[in-house]
């Protein structure tokens, strides 16, 4: 049960985004910009990054539903799992490892980034403002990872919610919700 | 040396949002409503939250920024340094002490918040919706914080520019710029 009155049936992130609107809207708008917007990381590689973060934290709804999206992405479920599992073995570029190193020490602490973190990844091609998304996507989900588990929000296991809901964030974003009816109903 | 090329002069995460203006667009929107935005918690209790979140964090900039605008809020400085010292023996509401009891937690992992924890906030008198903008405003702070950091902001201590910045913080909130200009400029 959430710590909070929470609408049963809404998985995640969603039940806290239904509980209050205000805070739901910015908290939209950041993930969609950092995300789904054009940029030179593809959003394939945005979702990647989102979910080794959510991964490490530990964070069921985020990691399995961001992970999803990245799959639809990459075409590929398996790159997700690998990613997971030991990125540095992963089928991925060595730009995006250099990436995924920033990120995981964001996600413990940002004072751990060193500038030769940073001069490795600029080494493997990372723009400045490659290295600004990176940071700012591992802050992020630092946040929306713990408002998802501090509030005890439900969140599911079965992966076929999460592959609607991947397909829904792959192609629509972050703008619009992607689970409008609780579960079930 | 900040690890990008940020703009020189611009204190924490002024350089960040003046690099990227649209991510900073719905990160100050998401302060705002938390922080300033009229709620039955007091902006000077919110602040607190946000401080003790940052000074946890140990995020210099966050930390001095928002315990000089809580300052500003509760007209004594002293609370903010009783309350980053030892917030159980802090002079502020027993409903307080429970949320940042709570925040303490969601600032290291949110599956540390207990429904015990919730419980002990309920006695004190703490609604859903503060304890959700408790879980939030802590979950925000650790994004703000990680952002800061991770970029390698400069984080000056000069305690008169925080002590103008806590002012325009705390009169005007945070969708305008408390920054304006390099400083110094």
């Amino acid at each position: 049960m959430a710590h909070i009155n929470l609408s049963e049936g809404l998985p995640g992130i969603s039940a806290g985004f239904a509980f209050r609107p205000e805070t739901a809207k910015p908290m939209r708008e950041l993930a969609h910009i950092l995300l789904h917007e054009p940029g030179s990381l593809t959003p394939g590689e945005r979702e990647l990054i989102a979910t080794f973060v959510s991964s490490r934290n530990c964070t069921t709804f985020c990691a399995l539903s961001h992970g999803a999206a990245a799959a639809n992405h990459l075409g590929d479920a398996t790159i997700v799992e690998k990613v997971k599992a030991n990125f540095l073995a992963a089928p991925v570029s060595a730009k995006l490892k250099s990436l995924l190193v920033i990120a995981g020490k964001v996600q413990q602490d940002g004072k751990l980034v060193t500038a030769s973190d940073v001069s490795a990844a600029r080494a493997q091609g990372a723009t400045d403002r490659e290295i600004h998304d990176t940071v700012l996507i591992a802050a992020a989900f630092s946040m929306y990872n713990r408002y998802v588990d501090g509030l005890g929000t439900w969140q599911p296991s079965d992966p076929a919610m999460y592959a609607q809901m991947g397909k829904h964030l792959a192609e629509e974003g972050y703008i619009t919700p992607s689970i409008r009816q609780p579960v079930g109903a």
